[in-house]
């Protein structure tokens, strides 16, 4: 394949985004379908970027007292029955055991598309005094939702996420809880994915199902569409009065306790490459890069230049940074675009000519800005370069957020903002779900995305009805 | 509950071992049954271990090159068909997915018992040229299997585990990748989990459903019945010709690659309880152990016991050992019981007579030596205590093991052996299935675990019929 090809192959970014999308999935090897429709292989350079994820997240929970667990796969039709709303969200859209082994089961088993239940049956058998609380518990797994219309990451029959799911004795602590996690999720997302979201509450027609307030964060993809990335739910004492978890407070009284949940998934995924991929593939960002550097000797064959790149990699390995060396048989050139497909934030070009005055070249994925650095300054040069370019990331997105956050005190005005440019758009709402159908209707899909925390005053009437306004609401068209 | 209580609630080792067993994992919170008959929740207690035995391995085979990726849980009941021998060996005992939302499905889905077909059917589509060999690529997921009877760790329905796949352009690169993996088992376990092992190829009763071999790692438990660990596999090229799987070589020529699998399970923790346990509880090797020590103040209310203990917490955290302070209102006596319920390697006791001299007191969970430190010198001394004892339970777990191998040449002999001493019993053996078959009747269920890389010559004929011997096999009753 020639190196030209090799770049043509993505479909440009901004003549068709959806193609463009694919194309960087599958070019830069991240994931592939299989024959059962909607569920997808996690490929090497796919899932190393999940297990960076993974580690992070897990050290932040750690950090707040989140204890892993692992509950079953399979849920009993009774059991997920246990909760009306619940049930009525998830049991449409699960893949359901009726056989196991050579027997038929007397009672369908669900494949989890959540856990809530499980953990509730749980704690129904191990929560008995104030001693007991708070539990907070999470597992990293894989759920399943039988969905019908897929898309690589962004929505599919199987994906990985983690679920945190806590029982506290006061309804403060809950409310605390459920929001901490939304606040380390933001904190995640923006510091080391370098993506900026919008955030609030969900309103009552975009809850999940059981919950009595969803919390979210709602990052912005280049597209100008909104990819919903973690959410936080308050339960309340409903599941646990449905599953007669009970606890027996210091008065010596029996409660029911106050539940949470919070998960973010493998979407996360599609947001990175959404936010920062360029025509030429993936942009990571350098906190979550499964790769940092890549080393590119340049006419490897010659003597300094092989033993120069390998003591830099021993020096970079040496200092932490997640480094690799490209020794494969390929021109220059294309080894140039691998590494800019595959979107590895720097790549240090060795080359005989630098060599001789003591120089390499790093060049930065995002800016390709091409840095000339003295061979014994890039151990402290090169963690530099990927701090300037996480911000760097940071701040382009936020700018390109901020660009395309419009407001709306009409109707005509919505409609016209987002035949304009698809992005969010504040608006005033009166808390009815009929104006947000009738929204959806007019503006060809815009959903309310969330309440945020906090809201703006920009009209005291509903943008859609006229009658009075209760909250400020972001709009957006979502994934 | 009274802290005499709290201890009497396990059974005596030697009573009733199986007693025993269950009633570490209830009390030590290690796992709990759930409404899906054979399916665990992992608690916090146990599943902190798999995640230390996962970090631990993850590292060793990253180290060998290991890439990690995730397939889908669901497998079409036609790609399970592709290879013979392998659908025979499973499809018994695997659970059908008929129904997806709304939709009964055309084709049944089994929630994967391996997931062997599920590689091939990504390599068929991936592998083309020697460059892309070999593939060496790791998953960490669970697996479904419709066993009858169940046992906590040891045999339920969903366990997790991590499963190897690899495919190699040589027989001999696939070769040295089995026995490559399987040598990473066998340290592992011998180093970490302190648990010595006998190791060698399994009979061809024994293998692995499609595989050409199967090597295996057995460690001995305090029953003296065996368990097996671990297992490698080498299956030539059967899968990837059943697959399609070809790749064009260096002279132009296609060819199918040869592939390798390789798994270790949640069933080690049940090894972990069987081998170290004692009557009072868990005993955990420190390389593996979530909490290494656990400082147990003495009177805290007490001013410079308060100081010192949190002086303490803090200064063994910071030198990297995993350690926790029990500030509940509960007795000393009760909590010393606690941590030796739970395994917890040392506790520190800190205690007012004790820091008037300047010293605090070291207790070892496997021996209840008590060790008279310096304030000034734990952080020197606990490493050392905790490697010592580390050595000390591989020796103890060595010499228990190896006064349960003994050697038959006949079945009288045979027969007596497994009367005497449940062990592992050596002895030659013809290569007759008919002959394991046999031995297995009269012994009341040994069975081949496995034969030696290193075979001794007890006699030149087969310890069941007579005829002359092949091998030398350790027979073992196992879990």
């Amino acid at each position: 394949m020639s190196e030209k090809k090799f770049v043509e192959a993505i479909t440009a970014r901004d003549v068709d985004f959806a193609k463009w999308y694919t194309d960087v999935v599958t070019k830069a090897k991240l994931c592939e379908y299989t024959s059962i429709k909607g569920c997808m292989v996690y490929m090497p350079n796919g899932y190393a970027l999940w297990e960076n994820i993974q580690a992070n997240l897990d050290r932040r929970f750690k950090e707040t007292g989140v204890r892993n667990v692992y509950m079953p796969m399979l849920i009993p039709e009774s059991l997920l029955a246990k909760e009306s709303d619940h049930v009525e969200g998830f049991a449409p859209e699960v893949a359901w055991v009726t056989q196991g082994g050579q027997e038929k089961l007397e009672e369908r088993l669900c494949i989890r598309p959540t856990s809530e239940v499980l953990f509730c049956e749980h704690w129904s058998k191990n929560v008995n005094s104030h001693r007991d609380l708070p539990m907070i518990y999470n597992q990293w797994c894989s759920v399943l939702r039988w969905e019908k219309t897929t898309r690589p990451f962004l929505r599919s029959k199987e994906f990985l996420w983690q679920e945190g799911h806590t029982i506290h004795a006061t309804k403060e602590e809950a409310e605390a809880r459920t929001e901490m996690m939304l606040k380390l999720y933001h904190d995640f997302v923006e510091e080391d994915l370098a993506i900026p979201v919008v955030w609030g509450r969900k309103t009552d027609s975009e809850k999940f199902a059981g919950a009595e307030a969803t919390y979210t964060i709602e990052a912005l993809m280049h597209d100008g569409k909104a990819l919903q990335s973690g959410t936080s739910h308050y339960f309340g004492d409903g599941f646990c009065r449905a599953f007669d978890v009970k606890f027996c407070n210091k008065e010596n009284k029996m409660e029911y306790p106050h539940q949470t949940s919070w998960g973010l998934s493998t979407r996360l995924l599609g947001a990175i490459i959404m936010v920062h991929g360029d025509d030429d593939g993936l942009v990571l960002p350098p906190h979550i890069a499964p790769t940092q550097a890549m080393i590119i000797p340049i006419a490897h064959q010659k003597e300094d230049v092989a033993n120069a790149s390998e003591k830099l990699l021993n020096d970079l390995k040496q200092i932490g940074i997640r480094v690799q060396i490209d020794l494969t048989d390929k021109t220059p050139g294309f080894k140039f675009s691998n590494q800019e497909l595959l979107g590895i934030p720097v790549r240090v070009e060795v080359g005989p000519r630098d060599l001789e005055n003591g120089v390499v070249t790093i060049v930065r994925r995002d800016t390709r800005e091409k840095i000339t650095v003295a061979l014994d300054e890039v151990t402290s040069k090169l963690p530099e370069i990927l701090e300037t370019m996480q911000k760097d990331m940071y701040n382009r997105a936020k700018a390109f957020l901020d660009d395309h956050v419009t407001t709306a005190t009409s109707m005509e005005e919505m409609i016209q903002k987002f035949e304009e440019k698809t992005g969010f758009v504040k608006a005033m709402w009166c808390g009815d779900e009929n104006c947000e159908d009738e929204i959806k209707a007019q503006t060809a899909g815009a959903t309310s995305r969330c309440i945020p925390f906090d809201e703006e005053h920009l009209s005291d009437v509903c943008v859609c009805c006229g009658k009075p306004a209760k909250h400020m609401v972001y709009f957006g068209k979502a994934y």
